[in-house]
């Protein structure tokens, strides 16, 4: 394989295996031999981690969702700055938990803020930077919830924030997700994360393979 | 005086006495009847106070230039929406300590972000709203970075992190409100900041009289 930094970024609902995916193709990548940084949006550097207490805290109920939006994109200008262009000007691999896309379809379209909101502040907090690669696992809004209220009641507790949200926020959530994969499949790629973790791993894979 | 929202702000270097104005003019607009919305930028708000302690802890010298401009405008959209826009709405006059302005001076200009990457986040952060007049309290940064100190000593040593700037920095700053001030002047009215207390706040009713 040849060594050229690229980063990855994994996208989906809450509860779609996006974690342990990405600790998997770290693992397997390290196997190789290549360098990789995972991080996480929001929350993947010391000052993103202050940040995301605030969007976390369910005292916080009055965040508006203005507020909210350029909070997410702080956390991402550090992380860019601080971590993620750093680490591809190594020739690393950087695999994010979260990035943009997500901005896009939770504050974007299902908070109604508008895509070109977004697009305009990912100008400013990303110094031009896009993900090389997208894989969005896939889950319906039903798995979801089910499967983060599971996690949620086991280690944290406190970030329950957006499962107050009704189903039909996640189902919003989804469609945008499907639509920015139509709109750029080749850069997106969909995953069924209703698959086992070994199948989806295998699928993800495939597709990783070509590309670092 | 006809009953009609407006929304002024104080700008101007530390120590310009910005905030003893403000109060000074609060009360002048109250003994005269009106209701008088107070707030400051950042913090205004109890979420924009979580928000101005990342900003303000000198612990955080990594936070990168753009994480800090996106941070003050998530300040900021929390006080237009949550404060600003109800209290205009009810006809109040609204007395803001910095705003757009100062993000515009410090970040924009001296810190090099580029004035028109502030006025993109100025769109989506304040609908649309800006300052009805805008009042620049105009000191030179010597005085400025004097009287800051003295302050600093005294009740928030914590605050102390603008000071670790040198004073090439301030003088951008100051550049950069002059500037504004020769390009808005029906907005923004500058007042000479060097003046006694009260006779600056005698030119400040001699401009806001006018206004409200």
């Amino acid at each position: 394989m040849p060594e050229r930094g690229i980063l990855i970024t994994f996208e989906g609902l809450d509860g779609s295996g996006k974690t342990t995916q990405m600790r998997r193709l770290a693992g397997r990548l390290r196997s190789e031999g290549r360098a990789v940084l995972e991080t996480v949006e929001p929350g993947g550097t010391r000052i993103g981690k202050q940040v995301r207490r605030i969007l976390l805290d369910p005292a916080n109920h009055d965040l508006t969702p203005t507020a909210e939006l350029l909070l997410y994109f702080a956390c991402r200008a550090q992380n860019v700055e601080e971590l993620i262009l750093p680490a591809l000007a190594r020739g690393e691999i950087v695999l994010c938990d979260r990035f943009t896309d997500s901005t896009l379809a939770y504050q974007g379209c299902a908070r109604e803020l508008g895509a070109e909101n977004v697009r305009q502040l990912d100008r400013v907090a990303c110094q031009g930077l896009s993900p090389g690669l997208t894989l969005l696992l896939d889950i319906d809004p039903e798995a979801s919830l089910a499967r983060a209220r599971r996690r949620n009641s086991e280690d944290s507790p406190e970030e329950g924030r957006f499962e107050e949200q009704d189903m039909e926020f996640f189902r919003k959530v989804r469609r945008a997700y499907q639509e920015i994969a139509a709109r750029e499949p080749e850069r997106v790629r969909v995953i069924d994360g209703r698959a086992a973790p070994e199948a989806v791993e295998q699928a993800i894979w495939q597709v990783v393979r070509s590309h670092v």
